[in-house]
């Protein structure tokens, strides 16, 4: 092996990942000495509480600090790692590490969608790599494929499920049957979810990894805040339900192409061929559908979160750093990604699965159908299921229509007296 | 964008993927200029016979010559891409290109499976590249991935299934219910076989694939020869339909883990559990199953074959090159593997699936059962189905046993006379 290359870390963040990353550190020493010549050695770890008490050791000779100042201005740490999460003090951290000269390695896709531009811009001026893999999927290789596998290919589309606990939620609804609320508690008790479950169930989340995911495709940046973005939250397992029966499984999907008009971007509940390897990704796991033109299809399918997943991904972004690989913080040569032309939402097209719930009276099929035909709609498949408590449930299944057509239509039927519920819309892949 | 980079390519061999380089550099240029900084130049390509009409015109002033050393010899051609296949002059070619100093990229598993350590040792001493992303699993980035993303972890198994024909074939004889021999002209019809199929359902092609990955995973070489490979060839009809009513497909697994007496690897069909994705990998689409003590499970889908996607492999190694990111070819520091201590093949342990067609006589059932009892192997189930033409099938499922117990009790059984035909074992795997 010879003498390794002493590799000096500052690890802000002791929670979840930044535990697993100590684990992995020690458990596949080593490996990691195999496998790129260093010894990585952690120097600081920096937390909000320094008294509270933590399921994995400190690594030996590493210090325990509350000020970040203490990874920033320490000339001896080579890489500064971001595991704390939120946008401050993590976006402030991660800028002075940069101004500093010292690589970054960051799990944080929120502080990377809305402030990426900006630090990337920083990475490449100072000469250092800002690298996040373990910001989308965990430990799926998502980031590293898109920069380095699909270097000779124009990427045409991509489609994820990048959210565990909403994945989760939609599983155990799909198996067993259980409504949302019970699904949530369930994914809250056993971890998968937060306290605080907004970012997650209503989308956010997907909607910042799938801004990630954009830059790196097109090197184009896509405003997060100007994505449309569904979440699954108030979910009906009746929805759920009428999918299993025609065939198809209900995902939150994060997905986005390139049309001519721009890129055609969005976060929504949708309706899912069974046949396809993304309707088959159960629990808490993620994966990610690309296709590019030389490449074709390629599905990764993996551990979205955890602690020795994650840090697994973190674990490759500083053998990466450490290496001297990967020069590339967004896999382009212009290290600060342009503004994309947005396809305003309106104007996507998909097929759509609509729901209904009327009273049994006569005419009421004639209107909605009436209603699609109005704005150029056209209708693949009516289904009228048996009375329940609300009403009569209508399925009508739609041929790809522009969103904005889909919604005149629902517009123009509006609150017709005979809906016995908001009507649900969502879009159909396959 | 600034100034582009020149990066200048001699080609050896012209036939489907390097029609697709061709391709990808063509009508990729700008997406190649905007994620490398580099314009490709062909300079030279080598053709057995220059005569022969292509489907894909040479690049504008490109050489096309029957020389390999016009390439090896050439010092203005800063990378060689190996695309001919087979061990000669393949091996004299890539060795001339290394010890020129130029990187090398190929797609030639063959070859690497044979002399992969000897390039590696020879790239290593020059300081160049030896890049073969395209030689496992086409444009699936199952090489990068085990390089870089594992780099944080100990690699536990791998299970792939790496040969489209071999996928396709059984995929027909599965979902069409064709026999083996109408199944391999399909495949042959449609491009996916070759006229001497042998390499491909005889299990080699993923067994020199398997060797690759296996070094990959842990540094380390398993002499391909001594790996125990059993192929599709002659593939019953009858099994594939007996497992898909228990629930399985069977699949041509080539895998490899790694046990405390060494690594357990080798090629054979297998049956897959339905719920499994591997199971749910179609036509001639390629697959790999990795667990890794951080990451846990990663499976990645993709073509395995054709021009294209094999040609989007080869281009992501140009680029890296180029980039002159991956300076490591092997993963490891050490750019030698070792060589593997090996499990025994007969104390691999593996569930079993037997398939016996027996007279209707009676102590049937009773020697056989006594025969796996005598070496120590348990019964999951046993299935009596009807009577057909050659005799009465009898299924057993046997619980994890060694593969020398098994084969005890079946030589043990021998050429029994109740038996009206050679019985069947396949391994089981969910």
């Amino acid at each position: 092996m010879g003498t390794l290359r002493k590799i000096t870390l500052g690890i802000a963040g002791f929670g979840t990942v930044g535990g697993g990353l100590l684990q992995i550190l020690s458990m596949n020493r080593d490996a990691l000495a195999a496998r790129s010549g260093c010894e990585f050695v952690v120097r600081t770890v920096c937390v909000r509480d320094a008294s509270r008490p933590r399921g994995v050791p400190l690594p030996e000779g590493a210090r325990l600090t509350t000020r970040l100042a203490d990874i920033t201005e320490d000339p001896a740490i080579d890489i500064a790692v971001e595991l704390m999460g939120g946008i401050e003090p993590a976006c402030t951290f991660i800028r002075g590490a940069l101004a500093a000269g010292k690589h970054v390695v960051t799990a944080n896709k929120a502080l990377l969608a809305r402030h990426g531009t900006e630090l990337l811009r920083l990475a490449s001026e100072k000469g250092v790599r800002l690298l996040y893999e373990a910001s989308v999927a965990g430990g799926i290789p998502i980031i590293q494929t898109m920069k380095e596998s699909l270097a000779g290919n124009e990427v045409c589309s991509i489609d994820g499920i990048l959210n565990g606990t909403s994945n989760f939620i939609l599983s155990e609804m799909t198996s067993k049957g259980r409504d949302f609320d019970s699904a949530l508690a369930e994914a809250q008790r056993l971890g998968y979810a937060e306290a605080d479950p907004t970012l997650d169930i209503d989308g956010w989340d997907t909607a910042h990894k799938l801004t990630l995911l954009i830059r790196l495709a097109w090197g184009l940046d896509y405003p997060c805040d100007k994505m449309p973005v569904q979440g699954i939250r108030g979910m009906n397992s009746m929805d759920i339900t009428y999918a299993r029966e025609f065939g198809y499984r209900i995902k939150l999907l994060g997905s986005a192409r390139m049309t001519p008009q721009g890129i055609d971007a969005g976060v929504y509940p949708a309706l899912v061929r069974h046949t396809y390897l993304l309707a088959r990704v159960g629990g808490a796991f993620n994966a990610v559908r690309l296709e590019a033109n030389a490449l074709g299809a390629l599905f990764l399918h993996g551990q979205g979160a955890g602690a020795l997943p994650t840090g697994s991904a973190v674990m490759s972004d500083i053998v990466a750093a450490a290496r001297g690989t990967m020069p590339l913080n967004s896999g382009f040569m212009s290290q600060t990604p342009l503004p994309a032309s947005c396809l305003p939402p309106e104007e996507s097209v998909s097929p759509y699965y609509l729901r209904f719930i009327v009273k049994d009276n006569p005419g009421v099929l004639h209107t909605l159908t009436g209603a699609l035909a109005a704005n150029g709609v056209s209708i693949a498949q009516v289904i009228q299921k048996e009375e329940c408590a609300e009403g009569v449930p209508l399925i009508l299944m739609l041929h790809a229509a522009p969103a904005k057509a889909v919604n005149a239509a629902l517009d123009s039927v509006g609150r017709a007296d005979f809906l016995c519920a908001e009507p649900v819309a969502f879009r159909v892949m396959g």
